[in-house]
């Protein structure tokens, strides 16, 4: 065994994983696909899980039967005790020389611990989205997180569904778009290099693959970017969602929360994020306008440090290990909203 | 050979067929499982139509080696001229005795011929939904049939995933839902047998069955008889979206179609039908109150005859065989929609 802590940030579409020293020293990276056992199965979860740290380990120059002192792993769809009770019971029996233990959680929960050990607020908004709450005394409360059938508003998932969407309701007369459809019309044909709405089918069924739907979502950012009004239009809404689902949490944080400096601090995960300058209108307004008022001011976080570091931090915190840290070094703030202020 | 004509007539749950003689009696009926094949694959759907045929034979006391005349296929999932031709050179290849020559239409095309061989609307809401106009010359204008992620508004699928987004979005205080949600979401939790919200997506994501999901629907129906305002909303917002698929397609409608007696004949295929008194008020308010007025009366029909009869008349029709008919006995008229009168 080395005394060496490790960490994987899984997400719906990459996973990143480090090993870091007691004293918080980045030992090592490695990244691969998706870990979320809902896509890939619990089998190949686990498989994944170990290809990674034994990435990891070779690029310290660590041998792969030295098993970790402890891993982390925040990943997509490891919401449930049970699952992850399942899930540690499977590694433990198929790769006994990973990691001597292990702290189980979801990727919001990953992320959260890399910036404070008393809880706040994590929005994800990657190719899913999820926004999690996680009050001084443990509780959690959620918003979104259901996937891309039942609510992930917010991800890129969503966004691009939502472009293409806005122009299938407007071909069949169905229901006009806000905006013409023509740009974004034409790149979603080029994206899916189809020339008929029929031949989107097969991508959305019979060869669905989730991840590719979301790459639409950065290429739609140039579009807006570029003075598209429908695709700045599905920005704005997606900024209304990820608005909505950080009120939803926020009612329910604790004062310890919401009274720190800045207010509650909402940690911002995901790709979706890069794009805040046309996410900000929807996300204000739906604040200020809509009803959904916060309590009090909230300070917008970005992670500075590498993925993976958060779920290494929650693997020592819950099994009492010693791992240092320097929070401020985690994060800095985008955005603060105050109510007053703005 | 003998000189009997068959009919499939393929939904996304059911299929049905029917063999007649050419004097249009009805000599057998087969049912079976959906035969979509984009659901299903290309080969299990031929399968499905030689097992259906063979049954439809045997129950007739036709030996299974005797081909029909014709066979018509009006499958949910045909809408391509190139698939089509694929899936019949498939069935010429691996069941050579089945059936001497095909036509081979979607099932709205298919449904539609059991009522008129000169075209005119079909409204489809099983378990999807899609509304097609066939203009006397030929023309097509399809509105929805994108399968449950791009769009089959008024399905079946889709007042179930509406039902239970508004239990979702509710639950998550990320939007209200319009009244409040206890019957639905007890009547959702007692369909998919979970507790929580979690537990739900198994039945959405891994173990993904459509048409369990879509039979929720039927239970909203009683729910909504029974006085519970959410589920009466989610039946007036379908009634809503199929009204908007019908007036997209008449706004294309030739004279000869909308001169008709009782206006534009619009028959409504799909067991979403048997809540017309649940639909009624959105069907008419979006046409009355939401510019979605047509240009002049509608009728809706539904077929009081076996499905899979229209798919033989299609191939009868498109063949040049003969296979008599009185349309009158094919159908009923069960409401008139007139701008003035109503």
């Amino acid at each position: 065994m080395c005394s060496l802590i490790g960490g994987i940030e899984g997400g719906a579409t990459h996973s990143h994983a480090v090993i870091l020293s007691a004293a918080g020293e980045l030992v090592s990276v490695a990244q691969g696909p998706t870990t979320n056992y809902h896509l890939i199965g619990m089998t190949e979860c686990r498989k994944r899980i170990a290809d990674l740290i034994t990435e990891a380990k070779r690029n310290a120059g660590i041998a792969p039967d030295v098993p970790l002192e402890a891993l982390g792993l925040g990943l997509s769809g490891c919401e449930l005790e049970e699952s992850n009770v399942e899930l540690q019971k499977g590694l433990e029996r198929n790769y006994p020389l990973l990691s001597r233990r292990y702290a189980i959680g979801s990727d919001t929960e990953g992320s959260l611990a890399a910036v404070s050990n008393r809880g706040g607020v994590t929005c994800i908004a990657g190719t899913g989205s999820n926004t999690l709450l996680i009050n001084p005394d443990g509780g959690k409360f959620q918003c979104r997180g259901w996937g891309h059938m039942l609510g992930d508003e917010g991800s890129a998932w969503h966004i691009s569904w939502r472009a293409i969407k806005y122009c299938f309701d407007d071909l069949d007369r169905f229901e006009d778009a806000p905006h013409p459809i023509d740009a974004v019309w034409n790149l979603v044909r080029d994206h899916f290099r189809i020339k008929t709405q029929r031949d989107i089918l097969d991508s959305f069924y019979k060869n669905f693959d989730k991840a590719f739907v979301a790459s639409l979502c950065k290429r739609l950012a140039d579009v807006a970017r570029g003075g598209d009004p429908l695709a700045a239009a599905v920005f704005r809404e997606a900024g209304r969602h990820l608005a909505k689902s950080v009120a939803s949490v926020a009612a329910r944080a604790a004062p310890e929360l919401t009274s720190r400096e800045g207010g509650l601090h909402v940690l911002c995960v995901g790709s979706v994020w890069l794009s805040w300058d046309l996410l900000r209108d929807g996300f204000v307004d739906c604040l200020r306008s809509e009803g959904r008022p916060p309590a009090g001011p909230l300070s917008l976080l970005r992670l500075t440090t590498e993925m993976g570091i958060g779920s290494a931090l929650m693997a020592a915190d819950r099994l009492g290990l010693r791992l240092d840290r320097d929070y401020t070094k985690n994060f800095h703030v985008f955005y603060v909203y105050n109510d007053e202020a703005n």
